[in-house]
């Protein structure tokens, strides 16, 4: 699944580069957007009246003797994506989209997001709502807020790193940034804000977890014993963080099965927040809760994490926590001199690099999601003539195909199903109400992956029916030819993915094509489909034996059709002529490309070598499990879809173009 | 030129990434290096006895009352390249490389350098001073200056990120650097220290300019004057800054045409500081030195620059300045607020894109240069065989050559002229005493540039007039592979160097070898041979049409041989299938490789089309000059050296059995 780009996740920019060129939504005379400047305003039937909702938390602004009060669109651990309760800056908006932060002062009210989601605002956001483009918050907060004025914020809903940013922007300027940790959309909202979720958190059985509790909880301590800085205890605030230490599992956050936590782990004790009456006997039992010995897990509630860790910081101690998760309501309790900071905690980078059986685990689970894949190209293929499928509906198909596989937990994140233009659009995921149909005309791109207890899995396959333009051939071939140049390269250890991406995009330069997201993510067991800090960004670790991570390079011709081509990899040493430490990726998804897409002509000798080797490790790895199941129409389209491709198809003029220009070249010479 | 990488330049991190894999020289037994374990110490002739001169500066540092005293190793413009009287370090230690610093206590003398030098250190220094081959000055510092001691320095001689680094480093620690503008070494050095340079400074002639320095003082006061910040002042500190908005050279710095100066820019004046007895009185005609509006040049003394600005920032005034070249000296007499900081300075983003006059002027100066290179290369081919050449007296020859140039200034730099295992250390350059013959049986790399009035120049090639081994000829093939992947790579406008600089590298990665150094760096118009901020490290800006740089991958055998490949390319608008901002590089050095080194069987078809269409283009640029000067035995050679080569090698076999496997696993799949 293509993802934003990280600094997208800071609130302060959240305008950069996220550059998908969109049209904007203009207002002439359309119905299902906003017009706030005909008189009288014109309000679409989607837009949501937030009259009662700014009035509410005005009450709270003045009572608390505010100028402006700031609604992020994260939870208190900076999810990816978060739960019902809250959609804070959804309810008092009306704009559902998952990106966006509001700034409501007393007279105005305000709500910046990205192009991806701009007509979506305008659909959804009555007029007492300016929707922000361009321009960044420090600065409308500067011309709205007068010298003096009190900006108020949760701290539970800032990182330390989006806290600085805003400080530092606001430095000199006599604004104030007040922390407030009554939330004040919280008291606006009142009952009806949905209750925080009370499911049982479960322990992971053995065989999905690649090591105890135990084993990981003794990794992290060495880590902090052997640090120079030696910090006494170690913060986790990422849900993803507590839930990977102690093989414990919920389903708090749509698409990830995480629960409303924070761990201290110091040298001698384990202190887990949570709500305990989550908890079975058994589990209790599973985290030795009856000791408080070094590895007995004493629970204590979630909401006691801010006074707990205050009261922890006022001994003789250093607290390590990672600036990119942690929020200010934790930080701002520990005295400067006593904490430890890093961009990302050990947790994270531990976690990035699987041990064999986690490996194993997730590669079993990819053949799993290759069957349920190749089901769903079957039946589109079968289908999509008759006219009977459309985005939504092939969604749901796809989404219940995952549901039925062994260990599944559901899809990783909303299917993204997008048909023709649509396609274009990288974040588009269709609705009931909203969505193409599929066209043996058109191109269809298919993102989707699923939540097993042995892995996560995120895939895309981009498809035609019909017959393919010239153009979109080209265009699926270079971002197929970059796929392949990046999964077979080989790098010295430790090389980071920021210079690697250049590899996936290289094909689409040569003639003037490219895509505006980031090359690929981690992914984790189980965790999360975006899992932090493996990738191809500038903010991503160094690549490193044993890390997995998507690679997905795409192209997107607006209006016309979008393309994506996502593998996930696992990184493995490379075999090399010459010793040394050398890595490269072994591509565990399995489900072919379509060949009615491929111009086989572009293709160099040793990408066509590696393509073919890939569909015969997809005939080894796929077939048994279909023929197991005995799944032959399946098995039958996956040995169509993987016969080896040849050079000499009847394309194949370049090779030879080159001999003849080089010969030529010769003669002339010689003459 | 392979250039240390920019971080090397930071006297804190010495010991950085400057991975060249060197023999560290042992002292058993060996009369060239000192022994000060051995009872008497050991020490070879090289040695320089610091006795007396430690004791001079002790008597400084005493009288000061500090604890240390910190020597760098650059002048006051932070230039890679220093005058004699600069040299403070190496009088002080004895040691006379390029890079390492020093710190003298009561009891100590300390130096820190990176591998490239140890051996040379251990020649030169006596048994007063410790060698430091890992650990940072700063932690040494703590361990022995008691709390409250008081660390001098020189602000002329730390940029300002050094000092910050150094001061983040100290804080908290009770140590006190001391900022001393009277330099403690130059009291000790006294009256045997060099003078300053008095040699006159000229004004280019026009027809080697871009611009008027009118016209260049106009483009950076619109850039102040459009910033947001609105600077009202700009100072410049680099040399090569002032050199080139006024069009002014001098020879103050070996192998850089510079004159030590600053200049204070603002709306409505120019200070230009430096010794004006230097100018004619048609430079100060051209300078417009007899009046005070905006566009005369108000001359003021070199060693009046830190009491003018202190007085100007006095003012309600905002200056701006690069952290990068700027010292702390003249930093820390500018109040906080009155400070505007850029890594930097715009002067050196206007002066790395050229205009096309530039392009023009520094395209000419490659063309002789190219003469010179085939010159040199046609000599070696009939002498080294009789056994004449050395390494020096190939210098020599070739320095020679270029000086006999037309607009010629000399050398950019020192000539690496290395045979065999020498060319394995990227920096060696050979001496009258010390150096190897040149052999028929040897590979010999030879990195040598000019200074000519149009452009400075920085061309390596490799060659060996034998027989290599397949493991040379493969290396070599490869490094060739990077240069011709990165030069005719196309990428989309204001891509950073940082990621193009795989391109360079994957052919070398796909069978376990890589090179230690940076992959090219900006190059001037008759100004710096490394000029910032162009490049492909992380520190470099992003590239743009009309920057040139140099493209030079390399691989180093240790002990045995090293290949570097270097060209300088201008950075040019890419013609694209479809349309778009695209990039690419036009090679404007033109001497062909070693043809006796190339295995063509390693070239891709792009690869070998590229070769043959460069080599055209050097058969028609630089063709015609030998013919003009009847140098006949050069174009025989360059003819016979740029005939297209012809995939049709003997070694041809690649592809044919790829061929061959892909009809396998065709016929495979059949049965």
């Amino acid at each position: 699944m293509a993802q934003a780009h990280w600094h997208c996740y800071s609130w302060l920019v959240l305008l950069c580069a996220c550059a998908w060129s969109y049209p904007q939504a203009g207002s002439l005379g359309r119905e299902d957007v906003r017009n706030c400047s005909s008189n009288p305003p014109f309000l679409p039937v989607s837009a949501v009246n937030t009259t009662m909702r700014l009035a509410a938390l005005r009450q709270q602004i003045q009572a608390w003797n505010l100028s402006a009060y700031i609604i992020p669109d994260t939870d208190a651990h900076m999810s990816e994506y978060i739960g019902k309760q809250d959609e804070r800056r959804a309810w008092i908006s009306g704009f559902s989209g998952t990106a966006g932060v509001a700034v409501v002062t007393m007279r105005k009210a305000a709500l910046w997001t990205d192009s991806r989601y701009w007509t979506q605002a305008e659909r959804q956001m009555d007029c007492n709502w300016e929707l922000h483009r361009e321009g960044n918050i420090p600065s409308w907060v500067l011309a709205e807020v007068p010298a003096e004025g009190r900006v108020g914020f949760d701290p539970f809903l800032l990182s330390v790193d989006s806290w600085e940013d805003f400080d530092l922007e606001l430095q000199g300027s006599k604004r104030h940034l007040v922390s407030i940790t009554t939330n004040l959309v919280d008291l606006a909202w009142g009952s009806e804000r949905p209750p925080l979720p009370s499911q049982p958190i479960y322990a992971l059985p053995e065989e999905f977890t690649g090591s105890t509790w135990q084993e990981k909880v003794s990794t992290v301590r060495s880590y902090m014993k052997n640090h120079t800085m030696a910090p006494t205890a170690l913060l986790l605030s990422a849900l993803d963080e507590t839930a990977w230490l102690f093989n414990l599992r919920s389903s708090d956050i749509p698409y990830n099965p995480f629960f409303y936590s924070y761990t201290l782990l110091t040298d001698s004790s384990i202190r887990l927040f949570v709500n305990k009456s989550r908890f079975s006997l058994e589990t209790l039992q599973y985290l030795n809760t009856n000791c408080i010995t070094s590895m007995c897990v004493q629970l204590e509630d979630y909401s006691q994490v801010r006074d707990s860790v205050k009261a922890y910081a006022s001994g003789n101690v250093t607290i390590l926590i990672s600036t990119s998760y942690t929020n200010y309501g934790l930080y701002e309790v520990i005295p400067k001199e006593k904490v430890m900071i890093q961009m990302y905690s050990p947790v994270m980078g531990v976690k990035a690099v699987k041990n064999s059986k986690e490996q194993a685990l997730l590669k079993a689970s990819h053949v799993r999601d290759a069957v349920v894949v190749i089901q769903y190209l079957v039946w589109l293929e079968k289908n999509v003539p008759k006219g009977t499928v459309d985005e939504f509906s092939g969604a749901e198909y796809i989404d219940d195909l995952r549901r039925n596989e062994n260990f599944s937990s559901g899809p990783s994140f909303e299917t993204i199903s997008a048909s023709g233009l649509n396609a274009a659009l990288a974040h588009y995921s269709p609705t009931k109400e909203l969505h193409r149909k599929l066209s043996s005309d058109e191109m269809y791109l298919v993102d989707s992956g699923g939540q097993y207890w042995d892995g996560t899995t995120d895939i895309t396959r981009t498809v035609h029916w019909g017959t393919p333009t010239a153009f979109q051939k080209e265009a699926y071939t270079r971002v197929l030819m970059g796929n392949i140049d990046l999964s077979r390269s080989i790098f010295p250890a430790a090389t980071s993915g920021r210079v690697l991406d250049t590899l996936a995009r290289k094909a689409l330069w040569e003639v003037g094509l490219n895509y505006g997201h980031g090359t690929g993510h981690g992914i984790g067991n189980f965790l999360c489909v975006h899992e932090w800090p493996v990738g191809f960004q500038s903010s991503n670790i160094a690549m490193n034996k044993g890390m997995f991570t998507s690679i997905e390079p795409g192209y997107y011709q607006d209006g016309e059709f979008g393309i994506r081509l996502e593998d996930v990899a696992l990184v493995v040493e490379a075999k090399t002529k010459y010793p040394g430490a050398y890595l490269t990726f072994e591509v565990v998804s399995f489900v072919p490309y379509d060949r009615n897409l491929i111009d086989v002509s572009l293709l160099s000798p040793e990408q066509l070598q590696y393509l073919n080797r890939y569909y015969q490790t997809i005939r080894e790895k796929v077939g048994p499990e279909l023929q197991r199941r005995q799944l032959l129409e399946e098995l039958a389209w996956l040995e169509e879809h993987t016969k080896p491709l040849s050079a000499m198809a009847p394309h194949t003029t370049s090779l030879a173009s080159l001999w003849v220009a080089s010969t030529l070249a010769i003669l002339s010479w010689s003459n």
